[in-house]
């Protein structure tokens, strides 16, 4: 089991249960997939991925989320198109769009006579939570069956053209879509921060993390500096933290509650 | 596999691959666990559960979410008293919070000597996604570890108190709290709204929904009825979509927002 901990955290010295059960030894060594062989994804294998994904908790039993499938290469492209640095986007023999969805309850409440009256932003975290739990749920599924992934929470940088695309009505926004595909490579996993950063004990207190950044860094390669045209080349990569500040200090999706507001969210 | 798929969807039409493999008929078995047994949660397992929580996906490799752990009964039994309505939350022998935390982008970035230009919808979002993926692959991990687990959204009913009892700073707020400790019972599945109305191909239509509510309804027991004290007593229990109009009808959370800004999240 150790090798899954060392790839994740650096180091070893968790206790856990040996030998690991098989879903979670899975879960331990959960990848991304940005490389997909030409295979289409069989009926039977995508119906079971959705079956997954609708297994997922959701927030008081509401299902407030939707998931819109697409084989259609043109409407692929399309969105691989408007991001622009994913181009690999393009393999992906199919793309899900996860959405959180507050019509359907409004359409529930109207069917039984009653008004709906929770358009507000708890509302909003709600379905973007069902959608997320949904997204997350689908990956292990896939995983399970011997097919890869890739969360794509960019399609959200053109949320104006995504949306009429996929034909959203008022009510439903894109949270992420997913690549989906018989993977050609998986890549290596995501080193994660140490348990002593992101698990508080008790209370919160996050005096660690300056302690930790360091080391954490020091795990990781150098990745691909973020807005170098913003913050200036890097021709040695930068380091998580060093990435994490290049990319918070660049304002994203500014416009995103306005064109919610838009869409019939009043986000109050 | 069939026997999964009746419990969760009511039919079993599903052409899905046959053997399932075992990480994947976990899934579509999975299920809330409401009573434990009073053995406490070995801190090996409790660890396996949160490293397991931490290998969940991340919104641009960001980890923007925190998870705050008690063991201490009297803060548990503080959660269950302002819920009220679930007594049983007090059995559980260990309450996770999982809070998104806009906070550590923050302090990365002026550790980076930036400005952090993301106090927007866009990064709320992230943070409640982020919290929300690791709470459902938490709950998967435990599953597989022979525990149980419930998601507990109502700690969001009682912000103003439940973020103060784990002192979380500015910049972090709880999205859901999660029980867990060894299963006494768990619940049946709970079964899902068809694929006709959650899965949209190619583009979204629910125009299926309103046909489709009555065999769904049909499918599950009738439940406590919600807010009885405003639409009145429903003494055979309520049908799902009954359920759903009389909860979103009566304003839950509605001060959410205004809590949040008070808390740092300009939400803009």
């Amino acid at each position: 089991m150790s090798e899954y901990l060392k790839a994740r955290y650096g180091s070893a010295d968790f206790a856990l249960p040996d030998p690991l059960p098989e879903a979670f030894r899975a879960l331990l060594d959960r990848r991304v997939a940005r490389r997909y062989r030409a295979a289409p994804v069989p009926d039977a294998l995508l119906d079971a991925v959705l079956a997954g994904a609708q297994s997922a908790p959701s927030k008081s039993d509401l299902q407030q989320y939707s998931i819109v499938v697409t084989r259609d290469a043109a409407k692929i492209a399309a969105v691989a198109g408007w991001i622009g640095s994913m181009p690999w986007i393009t393999q992906a023999p199919v793309f899900l769009l996860f959405c959180g969805d507050m019509r359907r309850g409004q359409r529930v409440a109207a069917l039984h006579g009653r008004e709906h009256a929770n358009n507000n932003l708890d509302t909003f975290l709600n379905t973007a939570v069902d959608a997320a739990l949904a997204m997350g749920t689908a990956m292990t599924a896939a995983d399970a069956l011997g097919l890869g992934t890739c969360p794509i929470s960019y399609v959200r940088s053109h949320i104006e053209k995504v949306a009429p695309l996929f034909r959203l009505p008022k009510g439903v926004y894109p949270v992420a879509g997913l690549t989906l595909g018989f993977p050609e490579e998986r890549n290596a996993p995501s080193p994660r921060l140490p348990a002593s950063v992101v698990v508080h004990r008790e209370t919160y207190d996050d005096a660690a993390l300056e302690a930790a950044l360091p080391g954490y860094d020091a795990l990781r390669p150098p990745a691909k500096p973020r807005y170098p045209e913003v913050h200036g080349a890097a021709p040695q990569g930068c380091a998580w933290s060093e990435n994490v500040a290049r990319q918070l200090s660049v304002p994203e999706r500014f416009g995103f509650a306005a064109w919610l507001r838009t869409r019939g969210f009043d986000l109050a």
